[in-house]
């Protein structure tokens, strides 16, 4: 496989290549902690030169593609050190009003297109489906309906307006996962799980009282003082490594950095479990692999019969993301769903990182053809508006108990609405299906070629990841990635994720791979 | 005070005049759970005719205050039985897909306008400052900076744009509470008041460790499986009758419903005080109210002294609103906020409900003028954006600690800026102070016609709630309004609660008026 640079022979490339030494085409991958260098903010708002046939490539082509987004540059471009100057003075100007510790750039936003995001001096930004100023989104954003639903924000759940139903349906409901044909809708991922675990809750209680709706006395004095029965002792099972949000019933869930846990008060009888520490590729090493699994989910049935505090659901991610990019097979999944149905404990997937498209599947959990489907599942990120899909059953027995002002927010409806409309009419999945499979082939031949640097080259559609030997290397790759324009980010103890958007295509991954494969040439050991 | 109705003579009250017999004027009140029926959906689209001085009016006359809303109708509309056939319809649609049975109506929001909102055969919605289809916030919301914002929604802690500073600065900073000169933003009011709690459980725990961020080895690996002391046993102090959210760490500071906590599992060790219970109107129970003050800071200190759980924050509604609208003194806030200075306690003051100028000042607690500021003051709703203001001292010793995807929404904070810049422009603040105490004083005469039947008139600003004698009594009160066409909604056990937008004028307060009075002079016990 080639290694060299891209060196685009256009009008742009030459402005470019006179002016910094950083000139030569990056990464321009797009989402999540993955993110690009910039290119020339000031030559940005006019179109590209779009690449020829005259040119000269050394290295990957794919130049026959037709672009699904019309007006991107043909590579990113770094013009300053990074952080340059103008970030780092809007940074120290934010950071008298907020705390900018976390950021690892600025943007601008009126500069960026499809996979290239500016800042200003450049860069990224999470979870963005179709890349920056999409003109579908845009059109959406512009229309009388939008405009209304911004202005008169309603409360969904008690003055619902006239058009939500039909939003829903065409929205959500459009691609309701099997089995589930109920939405209860909420404004972030965070909000989504915990009023998925209120309602697991609240199902376990109904279920414990036979459905007869007879609340005791006592249940409905000792819940205002916060102690039981009325605040009963139950617990949400996850597993360790898992992320599931930061409030204090989700973190109570959430396994990943003791950064995001430290000094918080929790549930200390939420049950964490093993997830499965697997072998990649999966395919060579499957005997290994499957016995950790068949060890898990033994621990897991041990957990759910012999919990101290009553198990009402179990939440899994389907690919644990911030955790490191953790698979496990779809036999797995099946069989905890099978312990969930053995044990009367809900099954809640979380497909807050993983659905949409970006697996090569809608729902990432759709891979595993469960015997019987999930009872409640999570979305937000790339959907923008967050909520769980979940079966008539789970539908608290009164209103008001699970309940709060919004209800989700109508406007990231209509979004999701144009979201899918576009992965429709683009083919966007298959999209995601086929760079991420071109992704992944191109990523093990540099893992062959430095197999002392890059390995488990792991993941479905473009939701890829690979290791680094250690922390240290993981961290010293990631800097020497962003020097080369390239701002990856990591997840797990030594991982770097890819979550590129909808609209990222081989002429994208060929920039970024031959970042990569320049790094890993490079690489020593710190 | 005259009790009649008010007839309009205009083309718009003859045809209503004709074809119901609920076209009299009624409530056009405006937000929360107080909510208004609907006028002519078919010939809402025109302006309509204003009142003009050969009109013959018998009661309350507000004709010569100038529109804050221009082409708002003359008065609320029924056309059919509540809930009308178009509203069962569209709520048993949409609850086919999630539950409904929360909703009191659904709105048709193009047709819906100022204080007037329309349903599928009429009504309204919470929480909207400026009323329907404000044409400030239309202005806004089709501005190239909204769509960008809407199109490109930031990460706004990893990635915030190169605009954010500046948007804070001319929304949210520029109404910064005194003292409070940073802003941690949020998407809900759960939401903030959740994030606040985590900034002062790190604040407590960097506090004990001296503040020099040495984190023992043993707070790292334990708070990973949710138990001390990495996870600590640590209390958020609330009060009876408080409402500060439906989340897992919010709801245990919440103490309103059983409904709201039933079945939930709560934070046991999470200590709930007396909120004082006072006599009104307020300066005619001097003696008995300070008393009553006395004794609940007495017990708040009590707690405070010796609660078995170290208790990080107190946090508190500066009128408990879904509790009741329970007020009290400046002196009882102060009191608290000396205590809590006193036993090393952060004071946390909820402004949810209260913010933004409905109480005649913009925000509640200003009107204690406390020796010392909050060290963090909560918001949302009103607002649109949601968060809080901190001291810089409360910022988390690292990044990361307190986050998430998002941070808050960017077209929240600019439909705040334009919220502010109508605010003063239109001087609502003064219209909120001038409107609630024309509101309560016409109340007040009302209570002395029928003082077996309201009492208890409270509040400030339009922040407004009277009480029924029993809750068998207000429930058939609001029954009796809702037949009149106006819907208003209870709070605490036997309250009724005012919640008009900040364009809600002494006209439309003259058409509530005049139904509270109806509905009190045909008043018999249950």
């Amino acid at each position: 496989m080639a290694t060299s640079r891209i060196w685009l022979r256009t009008p742009l490339h030459r402005a470019l290549s006179s002016s910094s030494s950083f000139s030569r085409a990056a990464a321009p991958a797009a989402h999540g902690r993955t993110s690009f260098r910039p290119f020339d903010r000031t030559t940005l708002a006019r179109p590209y030169a779009s690449v020829t046939s005259s040119d000269t490539y050394v290295g990957r082509i794919h130049k026959d593609q037709q672009d699904l987004v019309q007006g991107e540059p043909s590579g990113p471009r770094i013009n300053t050190a990074i952080p340059g100057p103008k970030t780092k003075a809007g940074l120290q100007h934010l950071d008298t009003l907020q705390d900018t510790r976390a950021a690892t750039m600025m943007t601008d936003l009126e500069q960026s297109i499809g996979n290239y995001v500016v800042d200003l001096d450049g860069n990224i930004i999470a979870s963005l489906p179709l890349g920056y100023n999409s003109k579908a989104l845009i059109e959406a954003a512009s229309s009388p309906e939008m405009v209304r639903m911004l202005v008169n924000r309603p409360a969904l759940g008690v003055q619902p307006h006239s058009t939500w139903a039909k939003t829903l349906e065409e929205s959500f409901m459009s691609v309701a996962p099997k089995g589930l044909n109920q939405v209860f809708t909420a404004m972030c991922g965070s909000c989504s799980n915990e009023t998925a675990y209120k309602a697991a809750f609240m199902y376990h209680q109904r279920r414990k009282r036979g459905f007869n709706n007879e609340i005791a006395a006592e249940d409905l004095s000792t819940c205002m003082k916060n102690v039981g029965p009325g605040s009963p002792d139950l617990a949400i099972m996850s597993f360790d490594g898992g992320f599931h949000g930061r409030l204090f019933g989700s973190l109570s869930t959430t396994h990943t950095k003791a950064l995001h846990k430290l000094d918080i008060p929790a549930f200390s009888n939420w049950v964490s479990n093993p997830f499965p520490s697997l072998k990649y590729p999966l395919d060579r090493h499957q005997a290994e692999n499957d016995k950790e699994e068949a060890r898990c989910l033994e621990l897991a049935e041990d957990t759910m019969k012999n919990a101290r505090t009553p198990i009402a659901a179990m939440i899994v991610e389907p690919i644990q993301s911030e955790g490191g990019d953790n698979h496990a097979s779809a036999r797995f999944f099946q069989g905890l769903r099978d312990l969930t149905k053995k044990y009367d404990i809900l099954m809640i997937v979380d497909e807050v990182q993983t659905g949409v498209g970006v697996t090569g599947q809608f729902w990432a959990h759709e891979a595993w053809n469960l015997t019987s489907p999930p009872d409640i599942v999570t979305f937000s990120k790339k959907f923008q508006a967050a909520g769980w899909f979940h079966r008539p059953e789970i539908r608290a027995d009164a209103p008001y108990r699970n309940f709060n002002t919004w209800m989700g927010d109508p406007i990231r409806a209509l979004q999701a609405r144009t979201i899918l409309q576009e992965i429709k009419n683009k083919d966007l999945i298959k999209n995601a299906a086929e760079t991420g499979a071109y992704l992944k082939h191109e990523l093990l031949s540099i893992e062959k070629k430095y197999p002392d640097t890059l390995s488990a080259i792991r993941g479905r559609g473009t939701f890829l990841a690979f290791d680094l030997p250690t922390p240290q290397e993981r961290d010293l790759f990631v800097t020497r990635l962003r020097t080369l324009g390239v701002n990856t980010g990591g997840c797990g103890s030594q991982s770097i994720r890819l979550r590129p958007m909808l609209v990222f295509q081989k002429k994208h991954a060929d920039i970024f791979l031959d970042a990569v494969e320049k790094v890993a040439s490079q690489h020593k050991k710190p």
